[in-house]
């Protein structure tokens, strides 16, 4: 099977690295050999061993010999028109690339579907862990209630640093940056987007009915505190990122935020850069997926496994597939019911419940509530007792 | 798609309330309607919903119109004659049988191969949790460096309740009977003979090549004493039964033995029944699969799944195989290294590393020893400062 690859940085590099690298391994599992006779870059890279570059997306389009294409461009423009065009000109395409995946799935999905190809991702959610595959081919006998994830490697170092070593977010975010786990600009991990596109997608995925990660309410974890870390702590909590999807009668709710999450639940141990992602369902129960989340080898791993896919599926369309959803699908999410943790400013003097102080941290203490509504909850705060305290932080809990 | 379930025990009857509880979805996923038109038992069930029973296991041979069979029955015998005779009759069957997988395996993958049929086993290792699809699907671009699974929730609930709760493993066993978790005959279970078929099963898909069972050095957990669960606790273990699958130069090494399992890795918070499946390769680093192991909704989800899958590639092989292996292929496992707990008696005087002893506890010890191969072990234990002591426990630690 002849290929081409579409952007040859860390991830697409790690494609053209593994292709040559496992290539025995690949041909066996794929039953021929895969083979790159394109790689699209504007860069030029004169020390690879592959001499196939182009700057012309034009000639992986119009080569019949080229069946399908690497994408790991990232980002829309111009992957988005790149990708719609193979796929309507009959090539397979295997993407990373959660944005395109979350933002324009349903109609490419669809065109895959109508040409009998495959457009496959599972790089875009978990890095390498095998996720997609399993939610739509293994858990099939399952009516899916709800998932957790801990999709973002980022914010999971960081908030592991604040929780095992005493760091700030500054001082974590920092470290983050030395070592290559956080961009410069670290906005779409820190304040949860990144994480948003990957829920879309499994939300997506998990009933077949497309979720705009646009309009799920999202939080990301920059106002979160040592001492909210120490209270965790000391609780028997740990402090993660997560996206949650949960089925609704009708509907999901979706949500990313950062949140408790009990000791005793398999996510809470999941530390650094890694990434979990907790499925429930009825006959299941819960099942977990644990791994790299991020990274060259990984990412580059799950979309070498997309191929391979394609090559034992050439002729075959893998039922992998939502539809637009109808208004309202998407639930609004403050209706969801949540126990949380609060830390409040003054004393817990005539407050009964789950209360903490902790040794230095005078004059605050914190409580985890029973579930309620967001409603409920900023009610619950203006009514007594709670009225004179000040919040000074405020986590769901899982 | 018209199936038959052969054997309408916890697994079988598991199956058949799902395909009626889940009808809706499971069609939806398959692309088509699944219909039970026989269930194959010598018992008889007045108050089932279903009213297809034959005791004849001609009717479903012989029934054209019946493409896939459920093998819910266990053992070898009839099942064994049964699968193949339904195989090249054209039939695609789904199993739960690790025993049977284990042992005949090799005859029936390459018996669906030539029929192009599918002969799929998701259920025969860790119930309800996608390891096998993965295994094969997922992971292709991997070179598989190791396994290792924690794969009998019968005895992973005894270690935990002897580790967590101090019990004494006869306490444990007999909690664990009452509570249905372990049978009147435990043997299977606490001489790791079921997590023995279950690494092989994973071996054999790992690289392709058959690995034998009865081949597979086997330990169970019935030497195992709440003191070795003390000293675990103390040193910051966990103890785990564990089948270990690991890449060598032309072949495998394999083994079943209870094991220390350092507590940063992911496998020691698998507590109770849940099962575990950690994949170590090149390109993805640790993947871990985690859930219920076992269980009648649990067991009967995975063999559902298969069958959707069935549905899904009614006239192709999914690329599930592996060949007779050539002799030696598996490995002298006394030529492993391993790291080892050792419980010496006396007190250790003269002897530098990594010591532990516990109040309580007098005139005995514990240490952790670099790794070794068993011939180096038991040199070493013959030899000064050892030779005194008198070996109270012996652990492999992972």
């Amino acid at each position: 099977m002849k290929v081409a690859i579409m952007g040859f940085g860390v991830v697409g590099g790690g494609v053209g690295e593994l292709l040559i690298s496992n290539a025995e391994n690949i041909a066996k599992k794929a039953g021929e050999k895969i083979e790159v006779k394109y790689i699209l870059d504007l860069r030029d890279f004169p020390d690879s061993p592959y001499k196939c570059f182009t700057k012309n997306f034009e000639d992986i389009l119009n080569d019949p010999e080229v069946e399908a294409v690497v994408e790991a461009m990232g980002g829309t423009v111009p992957a988005y028109d790149f990708t719609k065009r193979l796929l309507l000109a009959g090539k397979h395409v295997v993407s990373s690339n959660k944005e395109l995946v979350a933002k324009h799935g349903t109609e490419l999905l669809k065109i895959a579907k109508e040409k009998n190809i495959n457009y496959l991702f599972e790089a875009s959610v978990g890095g390498g862990i095998p996720i997609i595959r399993p939610l739509i081919s293994s858990l099939t006998g399952n009516d899916i209630s709800g998932i957790i994830g801990i999709l973002n490697g980022t914010t999971n170092y960081i908030l592991t640093q604040m929780i095992k070593n005493g760091k700030s977010f500054d001082e974590a975010l920092s470290e983050a940056q030395e070592k290559g786990y956080a961009e410069k600009d670290p906005t779409a991990d820190v304040e949860g987007i990144d994480t948003c596109r990957k829920i879309a997608i499994l939300a997506s995925l998990a009933h077949g009915k497309y979720v705009d990660s646009m309009n799920i309410p999202t939080e990301g974890i920059t106002n979160i505190t040592t001492n909210d870390a120490k209270y965790a702590q000391a609780m028997g909590y740990s402090v993660k990122l997560v996206g949650i999807c949960e089925t609704a009668e009708d509907g999901v709710y979706a949500r990313v935020c950062p949140a408790f999450i009990n000791l005793e639940c398999p996510l809470a141990s999941i530390s650094d850069v890694f990434n979990g992602v907790l499925v429930q369902s009825d006959a299941l129960g819960d099942v977990m997926f644990y791994g790299r989340g991020a990274g060259k080898l990984p990412t580059a791993s799950a979309m070498v496994s997309d191929l391979v896919d394609v090559a034992k599926h050439i002729n075959t369309n893998i039922r992998i597939l939502w539809n637009e959803s109808e208004d309202g699908y998407l639930k609004d999410s403050g209706e969801q019911k949540f126990s949380y943790y609060l830390r409040l400013s003054g004393t817990p003097d005539g407050i009964s419940g789950k209360i903490k102080t902790i040794d230095g941290l005078s004059d605050e203490f914190a409580i985890i509530v029973d579930p309620v509504t967001e409603i409920e909850l900023d009610e619950m705060l203006k009514s007594e007792p709670f009225a004179g305290h000040t919040v000074l932080g405020k986590l769901r809990v899982i």
